[in-house]
C-alpha cells in the first residue's frame, strides 16, 4: 500500500480572522523520488504569523498562498528514500515542506541537522527562521549600544524572547511586551529581561512603558503595531532605530488603520527599517556563529507550544494570530526519535 | 553716533500660517565686541522652512526661539571690526547672526568664505546647509544606485534642485514635484531633471507620478509630507530608501494628520531615515570635495530668489511657507561689493 500524505491545504482565502472552514484536510499517495529528489517524512511543522499575509490576496512579500495546496512553511523532516546525492536516508533536514505529512523535492533551501548539537526543533526556533530574525533585526539594524534601552513587543514569542535575551547579553536594559501575567512573569523571570509590560492588562499603557523605561527608548522591535505602538513611539529618543518586523495586530484586518505622522521621526531622527528575513540568508553563518554558543551554553532560552497532529495546524494557527500560543507555535507532525 | 542695528523679533507664537504681526522690527545700537568677539554687518540673511518650527512652542528639533529676541538664521557677513584673532575686518564669513542687520559673536559655528571660489550667497544655498542637506540625505541615506529612480518633493526649492541634479549626475531618473508650471518647467529645462509632477495642477497626482515614474521608485527625498507623500509611498520599490528630510506641508498645522500604514514599509522594507544636517557638519569636508566642482563646471546650478531689506524678510518668509519662493530665499541685508 502507498504511503498516504495528510496534508492541511487553504480552501478559501480568509476575509478578517481564518475560520477552521478556511482549511481542509486531504490525504494523497506521497510520491515517489525522481532523480535528484528526495522523499521525506515532516516530524515538525513551524507555525508562524507571516503566514497569514500569503493567504490573502492583497500584495503582500511573499506569493500568495496557492488555494488547494498544501499551506508553505518552514519544517525539520527525516529523509526516508533518497535519490539525491547530498541527503541520505535517515538523515534529518530542515526544508520547506509546509503544512503536511511528507514530501518530495529537490533538496532546494534544506539543510542538513546534526541532532546531537542541539534538539531537532530548535531548527525551526532559536536556531531557525526566528532566531536568526531577532538576531539579525537587533544587531544589524538596530544596533544596540550597552546601556540603551531596547523595547521588544510579543516578547515571549519565537523572535521577541530572542531579541530581548539578545539585548541583555549586549549589555542593554530589555524591556518586553506582552499580553496577560504568565507570559510578562515568563519574560521577566525566566528569560531574565529587565522587565515586561502586560498590554492586555496595563491600565494606561502608555504609562506602563514610561515607568518601564524611564531613559526613553532607543530600539523599538517591532512585532505588532497597533496600539503597542501607538504607546511607544512617542517614547522614542533621538536618534532610535525600529526593527520592522512584523504587524501581527494587523494581519486579520480588513482596513489597514493609518500610521503615526512621520513628523515624529523627523523631529527626532529616528530610522525605521521594515525586513524580512529570507533577505539576509546569506548571513545565516553569522548568525549561527554569533547565537549558537549562547544556547549550548544555557545563556539564550527558549519555550516551544507544541500541538500534535497536522490536523490540528488550522487551530493552533488561529490561536496563533490572537497571542493564544506561549512560545514558539510548532505542530509535532510525527515522532522525534532524537527528543528525550 | 553709535551703529544702529536692526532686528526682526518675535514676537508671538504663530498659530498655524505665520502673520506679519507676530514679527516686529526694532532697532538696538550694534554693539561692541569685546575681547575674543568680532562686529560684523549682515550681508545675506537665509530664510529656511525649519524655521518654522522654532516658532512654534511645540517641541521640535531645536530649541524654541525665545519671544522678543532676533529670530536665528543662517547668514553671509563681513566683519567691521575684531577683536578675534580667527577673523580680520572686511573679512567675509558664513555664520549664524539670525534676522538683523549687525551682530557679535565670539565666532563660534562661523568660518570664512573666499568671495573668489564661488559667489557669497552660495555659502546659503548649494554650498551651504541647503545643498549640504542635499547631499547627505540623497548619497548617505538615499544610496541610489545608477539606474534607479529618485523623486525629490519640492524639487525647485534650495534642496530639491540639488538632490535632482546630483541623482542625474550619478546615473539615476531624476522625478521632481514641484507647484506650477513655471517650476515644472525650471526643474525640467534648467535644471535637467528627466521629468517634473506639478502637483497643484496634476487631475490625478497619483497617476502623473505614475507616468514619471514608469519602474517605480527607488528613493524618495521627502520635503514636505501630505497629499505628495500619499501619492508618492504606495509607488516605492521593494528595498527603497525615504531620506526624511522635511514635511513643509505640515509646518503650519494645528493638528498632525496621520501617516500612512507601517506595513506598507515591512512588505517592501523600506528604510526611512529622519535627518538633520546639523547633527552631520563633520561632514561639511567630504561634502565640499564632493560637490563644489560640479558647480565650478557649471554641472550643477542654483537659483535665488532674493528680497532685499531685513525689514521684508517676515513676508518673504510667509510666503515661503506657501511655496511663493522661486529658488532659495534670500534677504539681502546689505550690499555685496563681490557681486557682479
Amino acid at each position: 500500500m502507498a504511503t498516504m500524505n495528510r496534508q492541511v491545504v487553504l480552501k478559501s482565502r480568509p476575509v478578517g480572522e481564518p475560520k477552521p472552514s478556511d482549511f481542509e484536510i486531504k490525504e494523497v499517495p506521497a510520491g515517489e523520488p525522481n532523480e535528484g529528489e528526495y522523499l521525506a517524512k515532516v516530524v515538525w511543522l513551524s507555525l508562524d504569523p507571516y503566514m497569514r499575509g500569503r493567504m490573502s490576496e492583497r500584495k503582500g512579500y511573499a506569493a500568495n498562498q496557492e488555494l488547494g495546496h498544501p499551506i508553505v512553511g518552514g519544517t525539520v523532516s527525516q529523509v526516508v528514500k533518497s535519490r539525491n546525492a547530498n541527503f541520505k536516508e535517515g538523515d534529518y533536514i530542515t526544508d520547506f515542506a509546509g503544512w503536511q505529512s511528507y514530501s518530495v523535492s529537490n533538496g532546494m533551501g534544506a539543510r542538513k541537522l546534526d541532532p546531537k548539537q542541539a534538539p531537532l526543533s530548535t531548527a525551526l526556533s532559536v536556531l531557525g527562521m526566528p532566531g536568526m530574525t531577532a538576531w539579525y533585526g537587533l544587531m544589524q539594524i538596530g544596533k544596540p549600544k550597552p546601556g540603551e534601552t531596547v523595547v521588544v513587543s510579543a516578547a515571549s514569542g519565537a523572535v521577541g524572547s530572542v531579541v530581548g535575551q539578545l539585548a541583555k547579553l549586549h549589555g542593554c536594559r530589555a524591556v518586553g511586551i506582552a499580553g496577560g501575567k504568565d507570559k510578562c512573569d515568563y519574560v521577566v523571570k525566566e528569560l531574565g529581561f529587565d522587565a515586561c509590560v502586560d498590554y492586555r492588562n496595563a491600565p494606561d499603557l502608555f504609562k506602563a512603558v514610561r515607568e518601564a523605561c524611564p531613559k526613553g527608548i532607543d530600539v523599538y522591535f517591532e512585532n505588532v503595531g497597533g496600539k503597542v505602538a501607538d504607546a511607544v513611539l512617542p517614547q522614542l529618543n533621538d536618534f532610535a532605530r525600529v526593527p520592522l518586523c512584523g504587524m501581527i495586530s494587523q494581519y486579520n484586518a480588513t482596513d489597514l488603520p493609518p500610521g503615526p505622522n512621520w513628523a515624529l521621526l523627523l523631529i527626532k531622527r529616528i530610522l525605521v527599517q521594515g525586513f524580512i528575513i529570507s533577505d539576509h540568508f546569506d548571513r545565516t553563518g553569522d548568525f549561527i556563529k554569533a547565537v549558537a554558543p549562547a544556547i549550548g551554553g544555557g545563556k539564550l532560552k527558549y519555550r516551544e507550544d507544541i500541538v500534535k497532529g497536522i490536523e490540528n495546524a488550522p487551530k493552533a494557527f488561529i490561536g496563533l494570530l490572537k497571542g493564544e500560543n506561549f512560545g514558539k507555535m510548532l505542530v509535532q507532525v510525527a515522532d522525534d526519535p532524537t527528543r528525550k
